[in-house]
């Protein structure tokens, strides 16, 4: 979203000043012209910060399942785009294999905490990095990290990685860019895979202080790969990945931790929020109170 | 060689304070107790900075083959670790489509020269980045690049490359670093493949200001790839590109150019001219005047 709201060239246009601000989410279905969706049906798409859209009905991609022990918000994080990208990014980029070491930044975020979970079911040893102790406490408690390193109190990143990563790093899932970068670098492996999935810690910055990964240069030595994704690259393979992660939410695999804001008027107060990294778990903006749905 | 003088970690122990220097040569076997060789032939290997060498048979990859038209030094050169450096990095990490667009800096260089020269055999518009007008002209007129970019004259390298590469760059080839590879980083194409090579510029960089790709971010909005390799990652596929390699330059269709430095005593003023950009072409340092080869 950060991104949108710039002129740069990107994988979408920008939002232009003035437009409702893109933002994907969840809806239920007021009216509908359509014979694909009824009234009362929920539905995930870019529906936009707004409190009702009249859209195509080509352009939703997902209707939400009423499944027993899932709940709606689960659609916005592991059966949505975050839980998408966690899935597409460690499995199609990182292509993690048993007993490798999978290292995760931004570990207890809407994408991280699905990524350790999806990476320790393939029988992955999982380290995650996080700027709290509680979030450290929720990494290993509730999403199955093997450790968890809280980087604000760290006073060495790459010593605590060779520390909980005696073997080196295989699979290195980046949301944050900058120094943990770096450090995650200084510690691959031969042929690791660094996924780019984001850079939190860049977004925000003036160009010209922009922070590239001064330890790029490992990728030579060690013949590894650095690879950056959007989950549309995976759209034609959505609806088998979420079949799959419905079936390990429940069977209890995949747990959700989510963050939720009330109310509409709170949304630009929210976003800023994953920059300093005050969430705790999936962000989620509740606009509006849901009709009930009559699944 | 710069990278096998720190004590850093890499893909090959360093060279021990007071060892002879790791190098890669070209040398006439003068006494051989193994079956593989005998007095008079010419092999390739790491022979070090040295005029003569005891070394274990197994330790030699490669024998030289007296092919007319093909002189001693191209086994230095296009089909010398350089060459084959060229070969892989570009078609098995690079993977150009015919009528993609191939950027490569160090473009007049032993490796960049090769690579232009595949590349365009592969059916692709070749655009190369060199430092200085003379090198421009033997890219054009000597390795068939469709353009030349003089990096140390041209006031923005982002308009020049949008200039020359209209469609955007579908494979950047990277010997170099810093600001070159930001320029081209800001110009890739989706799915875009950036082959890490090498980091001229940042090699004999102090740690703390090594500049890493400011625009790696770039990677993620155009889901591409950056990757790094080194040339013994495809040993077993050596013979086979040897024989490819031999066939173009025979049919006049790869051409090479060498700046040689005579005398041992001239290595180590030869080295920082690779930094300097000074030389002009494959740098080579003639140790001593070879033996005539009684092949």
């Amino acid at each position: 979203m950060r991104g949108w709201m710039t002129d740069k060239k990107s994988y979408i246009p920008p939002v232009k000043l003035g437009e409702v601000m893109r933002g994907v989410g969840i809806g239920v279905v007021v009216e509908s012209k359509s014979d694909k969706f009824k009234a009362g049906e929920y539905v995930f798409g870019t529906l936009g910060w707004q409190q009702y859209v009249a859209i195509n009905a080509n352009e939703i991609k997902i209707k939400i399942q009423n499944i027993p022990g899932i709940s709606l918000t689960s659609w916005l994080g592991p059966l949505g785009s975050t839980g998408l990208t966690a899935y597409f990014g460690l499995l199609e980029i990182g292509k993690p294999k048993p007993g490798q070491t999978v290292v995760v930044s931004g570990a207890a975020g809407g994408v991280g905490q699905v990524v350790g979970q999806i990476a320790k079911l393939k029988g992955c040893k999982t380290v995650g990095i996080a700027g709290s102790d509680k979030k450290c406490e929720m990494l290993i408690q509730r999403y199955g990290y093997d450790a968890a390193i809280n980087y604000k109190t760290t006073p060495n990143l790459v010593d605590a990685l060779t520390k909980y990563c005696p073997k080196g790093i295989d699979v290195y899932f980046d949301n944050v860019g900058g120094p943990i970068l770096d450090a995650a670098l200084a510690r691959i492996n031969r042929g690791a895979r660094v996924v780019l999935c984001g850079g939190i810690s860049q977004y925000d910055s003036d160009p010209s202080k922009m922070q590239g990964p001064k330890n790029y240069l490992q990728l030579v030595v060690t013949s590894s790969t650095m690879q950056g994704f959007i989950v549309m690259d995976f759209m034609s393979q959505w609806t088998q990945a979420i079949t799959e992660l419905i079936g390990w939410m429940k069977e209890g695999k995949i747990n959700f931790g989510e963050h939720v804001v009330n109310g509409i008027e709170e949304a630009p107060k929210a976003l800023p929020m994953l920059f300093t990294g005050e969430n705790e778990g999936k962000l989620i903006v509740k606009i509006s109170e849901p009709v009930k749905p009559k699944l």
